[in-house]
C-alpha cells in the first residue's frame, strides 16, 4: 500500500503514563502501516525507547507530525513544525479539543484511514508580530496575539492603524488580535464572536475598554495591523499566551498573517460545528432551556 | 472630456424641500458635465420638472444610479438597481451614512471627480432567501435577513444547518443573518461584531436566545444557510426590515449570498474607519474616557 | 398535629396525564395531613373529581396555594392568588424551575415538612403599570414588563424618567423592566445580569438600542419609572409575556413595584444558587472548560 | 451665620498649577465663610502657604474634607478620611467625575450653599477583604476589589461561596467584586451593569471566564463573599486598582461591605443620571443614532 505520509514525527510536550501509552500505540500503528517514525527529542527519554530526533531533523525530514495532547500542545507543535510546512495531526487524551480531534479510542482506525489518503486538509493562518525599535525574536501565534498592561485594571493607551489608516485611539487594559483558530479560545472568553476556520478574517477585541462604544471588529486577514503604544510604563505582548515580551512607550507593533499556512489534517467527516456542540455545550436535540 | 459614466439615474424614496433641492443640484451638475440624466419616476412629479423614467427603463439604460437620502433609501435603491448591475453612488442629506457618504456640501466637486474616473469601487454582496413550501416572491437584502417570532418575548424553535451540516437546535425570539454591510446596522444593536466590508463572511446572531452559550458566529459568505422552523404559530421573515412574509411550522428557509454584487462608488480617499469614527463616536485624538 | 396551613388551594393552568396525577397525589397528601383542599375550577373537570372552587372563593378562604406546572404556571398563579396575599408553593413536573422548586418525587415528604412549619418564606415584589391616557385594566407582572415595537427591527423612540428625573431619550426596539425574579427569565436572554431575589432593585434593559453606550441599569425598587412614547405607530406593553396592550404616541407609562408582596414558600435548605447551577449549567465540581 | 461644617480639611494627591490654584481658591472661600481650614500635609508645601496637618490630626478634628482632583483622588481621600466618618466633598479640575461633581467655575457659590446647609448626603459603602492565612494589612475599596491572575490570559481557578453557600467553581482570569460606586468604573468596562448608588447590592463579574454561561450577578450588599483560590502560581488581590497583595494556593478571601459608610456631600439638585449622560454620552435630546 502506498502511504500518503511516509516519515511521521510524533511530538508531545507532556509526560504522563497516559501520554506515553498513546505515544507507544501511535508508534506501533504507524510502523505496522509501514511508515518511518521520527520521535521528537522532547518526548520522555525513559518511556520512549528507540532513537529520538531533533526539531531540525524532523523539520527537514518529516512529512507529517502527529501531536499528542491538548490544544495547548498542538499550538506549540504547530509553531514548531506546522509553520515549517509539515502537516499536523492532533490526537487528544480523551477530551475533544477544537484542534486535537482524534480520540485515543479511534486512533488505530483513524491513522490507517488518514495514511491511506482519506483525509481533510484544513488550512489555518498564523499571526506574526514585529516591533519597530526592539529586537524581538520573531514570534508567531496560531490563536492570538495580546498586547496588554502588565497590571490588572491599569490601562494602556494606544492608537490602532489598519493598512496605515488611522482607526482610533483607545484606553483599555489591552487588545486581543485573534485568528479564526483563536476565536474559540481567549477571544471567546472576552465575548468575541466565533469565526469559522474558512473565514479569512482577524478579530480585534479591546479588553476592558474605557469607552462604551467599543465592539469586536473583524478585518480581512490580509490587513496590516499596527498598534502604537502611547502611554504606559509596563506593557507586554504575548503569543498564544506563551511567549511574552516587554513593550515600551512609543513602540509600534506591526501584526500580519504569515505567508506560511498551517495544514491541519482531519479524518473524513470532521465537522467544526460538532466540536462546537461538544465543547460549547450547544444542543444536539431538544434544547435544555433555562426558561421553561 | 470622456466620462466614466454617461447615463446617470437619480433616485430617492423621499420627498422634501431639502431632497428636492439636492436632486435639482445633482441634475444640474451632471448635465453640465455632459451626462444624460434619467430621473426615476419615484421622484416627486411636481418638483421634478422634465421627463421621469420607469425602473425598467433605468435598469436597461443607466450606467450609474445616484441615490439621495439616508442609508434606508440607499438600501431600497440597491435592491432595485444595484442588484441589476448598476453601480450606486450615495448622497446623504447632511448626516453621514455608512453607505451614503457624499455630503451635499461637496456634491459638485465630488461628482466631477467621480465622473472623471477618480473613484473607488466597493463590492458588497446581497443575501437572498427561498422558502421550500411557500411561494415567496424572491426577496433580497443588503443588510440583513431576520427570522423572528411575531410577538415579543415569544420564542420560536428552529434548527440551523450550514452547508447541510447540522449546527444546533435553538429557542430564541429569532435570528439575524447579516452581511458585512449589515454589521453596522441591526446586528450591531444586538451586540454583533463590526465586520469590514472586505471580509467575505456572514454573521449569525440569535436574538434573545434561551441558552447562555450562544454567541455571534461568522461563517464564510459562500456557505448555504438553512433554518428549519420547528415550533411556532406566528413567525415571519423580513428583508432589510422592509419586505416581510409569514412563515409556518416546518418551513425550511435557505439563505445564500447572491451571485450579483453591488458596486458602491466612493470618492477617492473614502475610508470605512472614518465613517465608524463619525457614526459610532470613536475617538479622533485623545479619547474621552468615562473613567478618569 | 397543628398545621401551618389549613385551607390549601391547588392550581394549575395545564392539563395532562402527568399534571393530573400530580394534582391527585397532592390532594391525597394534603388531605391525609388533615388540610382542607380547595381545587381551582381551572383544573380539568373530568380528571378532578370533587368540588372545584372559583378564584374569588379561593382568594377569600385559602391560606396557601399549591401551583403545579412550570415557571409560567407559577407566574399566572401568583398574579391571581399571590398578589392577594396567599402564599404560593410551586411543584414542578420533573424539571426544576427557578420558581417551582419542589420535584414530584419528593412531593409527599416536602408537603409534610412544609405543613409542619419547616419552611422558608421568600418575598418577591410585583411590578405594576398605569398608562396616563388609556383605560388599561390594571396589570401586574412578577417577572417583567416589556414596552416594545410591534414589528421586528422597527424602533420606538421614548424618554425615560426615574423619580421624575430625566434619564435619556432613546431609540430601540423596546425596553425590558424586570424584577429580580425576572432577572433569570427574558432579561437574562437579553444579556441582563442575574439579580439575587434579596436585592431590592429593578433592572432596565434596552432592547436592540440604536446607540452603543446603552447598558443594563439597576435602580432601587422604590423608584417610580416613567416611559414616554415619543414616536411610534405600533407599540405595545406586555406583562410576563402574557397580557398585552396597545400603546400610542404620547402615552406615559408609569411603572412601580406593588405594595403587595408575593410570599413564595420553599422547603428548608432551598438555595437560589443551586437552582442557578442546575438551570444555567454552572459547574458543581471541576468546571468543564471549552478552553483546555 | 452658623455653618453646617466648621473645620474643613483640604486634600489632594495631585500637584499642578491648576490644582494649587483651586486649593488656594477653596481655602480663601472657606475662610471668608468663617470656617477653619485644615490643609493636608500631602499638599505641595511650596505652593501651600500656612500650616499643613497630618492625616491623624485631620481625622480627629475635621468635620468635612474637600477633595480636589479626579475620581482617583476622591477614592484615595475617601479611603483615608471618609472611612473614618468625615463627610467628603469632591471638586473636579474641569472634567466632571462620577464622584467629583463640583466644577471649579461654580466653586464659590457651591461651597457657600453647602456650608449654609443646602446639600444632599449620599451614602456609599466600602468593601473590605480579609485573607485567612496571610497577614494582609486590612484593606478597603470604594469602587472594587479584583482577584486576578498576574499574567494575561493565564487563568486562576477558584470557588465562590456566598453566605457560606457554594455557588460555583470557575476558571477565569479573575473576578471583579464591585460596589454600586464602582459600577461605573472598572466593572462597566468589563460589561457589568450600571447600579444606582441607592441600590444595596454588590456586583460579581468574572473576567474572561472559561465557560460561556457566566453572567454578572448582583447580590445583597450584606452578603459575605468568599473566594477560595484552588490552583494558581501567581495571583493577586487589588483594591481600587491601588493597593495590591499576592495571593497563594488555598487562600480564602472573605469580602464584606464595611460597617462604616462614606458620606458624600453634593449640592442640592445633584443627579446621578445627569453625570451618566455627561460621562457616558447618553443623549440629552434627540438621540444621535448610528442607524439612520
Amino acid at each position: 500500500m502506498s502511504l500518503k505520509f511516509n516519515k511521521i514525527a510524533i511530538y508531545s510536550s507532556l509526560n504522563s503514563k497516559k501520554v506515553n501509552a498513546i505515544i507507544s500505540q501511535t508508534e506501533e500503528v504507524l510502523e505496522n502501516l509501514g511508515a518511518k517514525v521520527l520521535k521528537s527529542n522532547t518526548l520522555n527519554r525513559k518511556s520512549s525507547k528507540g532513537k529520538l530526533y531533533s526539531d531540525s531533523y524532523i523539520i527537514k525530514n518529516a512529512d507529517l507530525a502527529v501531536i499528542i495532547g491538548g490544544d495547548g500542545t498542538l499550538l506549540s507543535g504547530s509553531r514548531k513544525f506546522g509553520i515549517r510546512g509539515i502537516p499536523i495531526l492532533g490526537v487528544n487524551l480523551g477530551t475533544l479539543g477544537f484542534l486535537t480531534d482524534i480520540a485515543p479510542e479511534s486512533l488505530t482506525a483513524t491513522l490507517k484511514e488518514i495514511l491511506g489518503g482519506k483525509l481533510i486538509k484544513d488550512k489555518r493562518f498564523f499571526l506574526e508580530a514585529r516591533v519597530n525599535r526592539q529586537r524581538i525574536k520573531k514570534s508567531i501565534a496560531l490563536n492570538e496575539i495580546v498586547i496588554h498592561s502588565d497590571a490588572v485594571a491599569q490601562m494602556i493607551e494606544y492608537e490602532l492603524y489598519l493598512d496605515d489608516n488611522f482607526v482610533y485611539r483607545q484606553r483599555a487594559d489591552g487588545i486581543i488580535i485573534s485568528s479564526p483558530t483563536g476565536s474559540t479560545a481567549y477571544s471567546l472568553s472576552g465575548n468575541g464572536p466565533i469565526v469559522h476556520p474558512d473565514v479569512s478574517a482577524i478579530t480585534l477585541l479591546p479588553m476592558f475598554p474605557h469607552t462604551l462604544n467599543s465592539r469586536p471588529m473583524l478585518i480581512d486577514s490580509k490587513t496590516t495591523i499596527k498598534v502604537k503604544i502611547l502611554k504606559n510604563q509596563n506593557c507586554s505582548i504575548s503569543f498564544d499566551s506563551h511567549n511574552k515580551f516587554k513593550l515600551s512607550l512609543g513602540d509600534e507593533i506591526t501584526i500580519n498573517k504569515t505567508a506560511e499556512e498551517l495544514i491541519l489534517i482531519h479524518p473524513k467527516g470532521h465537522d467544526f460545528y460538532s466540536a462546537c456542540r461538544e465543547k460549547l455545550g450547544w444542543s444536539l436535540g431538544t434544547p435544555k432551556d433555562y426558561i421553561i
